[in-house]
């Protein structure tokens, strides 16, 4: 292993970007590929998400690349959930009760853009387009690639080989086709599938709605969220059974019935959304799915990183932090010095794995509170009184969301079991009445609940740890 | 749905045959396809375990299908099981309090052919040996053979068919491969694989160790069991990692090392495997993994049951039993008179899934369990207690164990989340120094020790409840 290799990327995607970026800051000779064309040059939609949210873990990467600021430039802070009820009623519920912790809406192709931009500057840095790999033969360290221009088929050899194709990756699909090793794989489809909307900007160019929250119509069985782009629109998403309910993806496939559905769950949405009818039949229906396999790599040839070692879904905004956070990793394994690749791949995932099966579950498990949870009075007033302790005791309280979303260097692992078990402390505490809020508690009450909660939460642990879990 | 209906069964293992002899029994037609030979007429080893236990789940099955005396006296039971340290020490730890209780070890071959005639004696089966299926057109309801000995290629098709072809599942595979609809699929490898030994009969065609126990070697990172067969002879499975530890699959190559290995961690086994050479270097080493997958069916087409739809590891010795217990709840499905075979399949998983999924993850459990955990005093003081309390209170207590092995009307799902609460009460209970035992337990301090594990199980049940769990 030294900086003569040649490193191939697969995916010039978020992560195969920021990673082509480090690598070449490290000086690497790194090839880039992708399928698609230069998204700078072309408007293409791929079908995913127009914008996502970017936070702390996602800061970090960018900032070790030198790029943090760049980003920040084209970033809308959302301070919190702005709930609409089917009455137009809203209520506002804060990501933390630290003034300077937020979540950001940013636009995928944007920052997409620059990440390529920043990694060209490198002259060690080669990046083409329009290149879609087919698959790896994994002991020749040969990718294999189809020219979407001129339809021609080509081989690329490579030192080493890195998959950062994405949720869909063709080396991951090449592990579990040459079975060369005991591969642990698992896709996992939520009953949800999602769709794509608009809320343009009104004519002025400004946002019809606040731009400084996420916005959420929580309705149970299904849901509808809205991130602000710069521009002043809203992109907006429907997460719907594809089978089940009143309405599902299924039988939503008349005009009339599209407009019942929304008129009756979304209405105040439904005012702002003018192309609904259009964008509803057109738009493509995404289906969500977690993917987790095992091992990442193969001997010292090739690694997946990001989405195509472990594709979540998007409900704890986490996506793209997880997969920068990769790169932050994989950053500090190549410091430890490490004489082979294959140290380094085995290093890089002994050290990444749990954190990124923990986010996994954190956004399923979020899948379920964004829907159920922000309606029920006792998930209420646990968040309420969350607010509070963050507010009062800012170093000294952090709910499971800002564990996971504000506090980089703790990772997503440790930050899931703590915040688990802050979360059934609290809620047993209120189910228990062992806990009562008011609306001006003093800080000697709150003090109260600290300890309360903090006592609760190492008895969880403790009693876990015994038992072996 | 109706009597007339064909149906085409793939795989004539202990599923397939227990399914077509019941289906038979309700007046359907049967197709039954294997890809072997009759193992009534020929020596074959599928490179599978070749004794199983069996256990409650199972028998009420074969008892459903009229076959539970004729598989009694072919079973040894097995009633607890006989730990063996390095020093050749053994002692012993009952599976149940409860006299009546206990595993039993069968020949996986015997029980298949004692089922395979049984079907055959109904008119509506027809079994076909050597019948390979290569894969099944989903929408066509055809499923593709190869017929080994002819080598000949030809297509049957089905009203319905059924994949009970196991953990390779072929009709699975096609489910996978033809994307038909979202497929989530799982299949996770434990780091450690098996290799299977032979600890045979005295001269006079006895058990040469206690043939009413499974034994267990256990040594932290790997172990060693041995189930009886009736010719006196043991079936010995070794337990190991792939690649960790200083001795593993892949570093055991010479038979010095293997020696040296049995010498220092086996020396009572290795006296009584006289070839242990041969057999360590010829016999495969097996891989153990746990499949999951949703949906099982595919409209009112096709359906997979046992290891098709759910491969486990076999740890809790319930692969068997979860199999045949698959067959008892097809069975109660379709006696509520749906109109059709997709609502029964629909009902079926529904009905199902929960609980194949609990004993996936119940037998990862006891892979550490039985390694680990039973030389580590707490556990063997709770395992102590829980004797007690099944001995003194044989109608209120039942260990996890017991829930899942011995009583068959409690799914494992129930069985496990009961389980695990009672397990983790007792456990922080011995931790927290609020239980105390002594050698001979009075009944009044047993029911104090009852009252406060029934207790503590309640109170961890209901805060999981409220946390959402």
């Amino acid at each position: 292993m030294n900086k003569s290799d040649k490193i191939l990327i697969i995916g010039a995607g978020l992560c195969g970007s920021l990673l082509a970026l480090r690598l070449a800051q490290r000086g690497f000779k790194v090839e880039l590929y992708e399928s698609r064309p230069d998204l700078r040059t072309t408007d293409i939609s791929a079908g995913r998400s127009i914008n996502l949210a970017l936070s702390d873990r996602g800061f970090k990467a960018l900032r070790l690349c030198g790029v943090e600021e760049k980003a920040r430039e084209i970033c809308l802070p959302m301070y919190g959930r702005l709930m609409h009820d089917t009455g137009g009623n809203t209520f506002a519920s804060n990501y933390s009760g630290r003034e300077n912790e937020y979540i950001n809406s940013i636009s995928r192709g944007d920052l997409n853009g620059l990440l390529l931009t920043e990694a060209e500057k490198h002259k060690n840095v080669n990046i083409h387009f329009n290149k879609k790999c087919k698959n790896v033969d994994l002991d020749k360290n040969t990718a294999h690639f189809k020219d979407y221009k001129t339809k021609e088929e080509f081989s690329v050899k490579s030192d080493v080989i890195i998959g950062t194709d994405g949720a869909g990756s063709s080396l991951r699909k090449s592990y579990y086709l040459e079975r060369k090793f005991l591969f642990s794989y698992a896709q996992n489809y939520l009953n949800h599938g999602y769709k794509e909307l608009e809320i343009p900007a009104d004519k002025n160019g400004k946002h019809q709605i606040s731009n400084q929250h996420l916005h959420i119509w929580p309705r149970g069985d299904f849901m509808l969220i809205a991130l602000p782009n710069l521009d002043g629109s809203f992109t907006v998403t429907l997460f719907l059974s594809y089978t089940e309910g009143e309405f599902n993806f299924e039988n939503l496939t008349s005009e009339e019935k599209i407009t019942q559905f929304f008129e009756q769950e979304f209405p105040d949405a439904l005012e702002i959304i003018p192309n609904i009818k259009e964008e509803f039949m057109n738009n493509p229906t995404g289906a969500l799915r977690t993917v987790k396999c095992s091992p990442w790599s193969y001997q010292n040839k090739t690694v997946l990183l990001g989405d195509a070692a472990h594709a979540i879904v998007p409900f704890y905004g986490q996506g793209m932090n997880a997969s920068f956070e990769d790169v932050t990793v994989f950053d500090e394994i190549l410091d430890q010095g490490l004489s082979d690749w294959k140290s380094v791949f085995k290093t890089y995932q002994k050290a990444r794995k749990q954190d990124t099966d923990a986010i996994a579950d954190l956004a399923i498990d979020n899948f379920y509170e964004m829907r159920d949870h922000v309606a029920n009075p006792i998930f209420k007033e646990k968040r309420k009184i969350e607010m509070d302790l963050e507010k009062t005791f800012p170093t000294q309280y952090f709910s499971k969301y800002s564990l996971v979303t504000f506090n980089e260097d703790i990772g997503y692992n440790a930050a899931m079991k703590i915040g688990r078990a802050q979360d059934k402390a609290l809620l047993n505490l209120i189910a228990g009445d062992e806990v009562h809020t008011h609306l001006n508690m003093t800080k000697e009450e709150l003090k109260v609940i600290l300890e309360k909660v903090k006592k609760e939460t190492n008895t969880i642990l403790e009693e876990d740890k015994i038992a072996g879990l």
